[in-house]
């Protein structure tokens, strides 16, 4: 028993280090394949089902109702994105719901295939380790936003992080994504669409985005620069 | 490619049902173990460790400094749980502190020997897997709670937890545990001192919840009850 390790004692490591984590894609086999319309439930109250899903193609709105039944989004998973991982617990999850964003293709596989599987390729877990460990950081930001940052903050940072993940790169400097609607991103940040609708005027107003009816545009790196100002 | 799955595809499950979950211990061999004085830091700004913990005995706090320079406590980890997943990623997490909110003693191991172990210990790693959808779990709940809770629902919700969680039983059929400071409170749900102070004492008259500087005494059921009624 080491008493009293101080500051050098579990070691010290310097960070970033470049840490090379598993694809558990690498390391699935292929299962069904089922296709979703836009609009279309996957998962919800009245159809919970124990399958962790994968994106082939398409996107996958994933929201929570809370008690008094107001929607929460949770996120919106891609091409390539598993989601559905509470299956791993087996415990009744059917305030969350899984709606197809646009025309979806998935491959889905119960918890205990995954379980079955990972025991030859344990390789599987890790990665699924690792994927979740990712998941649940970024949620303890989301709560650190919650607690530590205005709606103002907390919207900008959902457009930043949204627009890094689902968007495209324009000649400008911009990313462009299809438009999130208001009511989305109020659901997103959990506020109201009025309040969302005034700080995207002010953004607007700004010059960090644009948007239409069809698409936003962020201007990523100037938004991110205000977002650390207004500490 | 089956298309149009509907309601009935990929297979509806009756919920709750029991799965049986992996315990990471049984599959852990022992590692260096460290003592902790009650307030010493473990990992933080500055001194960044690569490890993941497990607790022999007391207690841990775990929290992140916001960009603001506030700190958010994310949770306190008993004897038995886990903390430092974010190991896992290899990404800096200097914005995390854990502190020993008691005198503790700790087992640690790099998540490169926690990997290597997996690989001929397979259920290791799907227990972390499954621990870790379990701890995002309980961050989306507590996301859904910031989105659609007042304050006074969701200091109510911790408290009911912390008692859970850390506390024991008395014979007047409430659940008592050592002292949280309203402070503490504060930086859990994300408020100040004050409204906690406020919400307290309302929760004090209303007979949920007795407090001294030494412990706090919950009535879960009819706090849970009053919770629910509140929607």
């Amino acid at each position: 028993v080491k008493e009293n390790p101080g500051m050098n004692s579990p070691t010290v490591v310097a960070f970033p280090r470049q840490k090379q984590l598993e694809d558990p894609l690498a390391h699935l086999p292929c299962s069904t394949i089922y296709d979703y319309k836009k609009g279309q439930v996957i998962y919800g109250q009245d159809n919970p089902v124990d399958n962790i899903f994968l994106i082939l193609s398409g996107k996958v709105k994933v929201s929570r109702i809370a008690a008094n039944g107001r929607p929460i989004i949770i996120d919106v998973y891609r091409a390539d994105e598993f989601f559905g991982e509470s299956a791993f617990l087996g415990v009744d999850c059917r305030r969350e719901v899984a709606v197809a964003a646009e025309p979806a293709q998935l491959m889905g596989w119960s918890s205990d295939e995954i379980e079955r599987i990972s025991l030859t390729r344990p390789k599987l877990a890790i990665g699924l380790m690792q994927l979740q460990a990712q998941r649940s950081e970024e949620f303890v930001q989301r709560i650190v936003g919650f607690s530590a940052d205005t709606i103002g903050k907390r919207l900008g940072s959902a457009l930043i992080r949204f627009a890094e993940r689902l968007g495209w790169s324009l000649s400008d400097g911009s990313t462009e994504m299809s438009a999130l609607t208001h009511q989305f991103l109020a659901e997103h940040v959990g506020t109201s669409r009025e309040i969302v609708t005034h700080c995207m005027n002010q953004l607007r107003r700004q010059g960090y985005v644009r948007y239409s009816r069809k698409t936003i545009q962020v201007y990523v790196g100037p938004l991110k620069a205000s977002l650390l100002e207004e500490v």
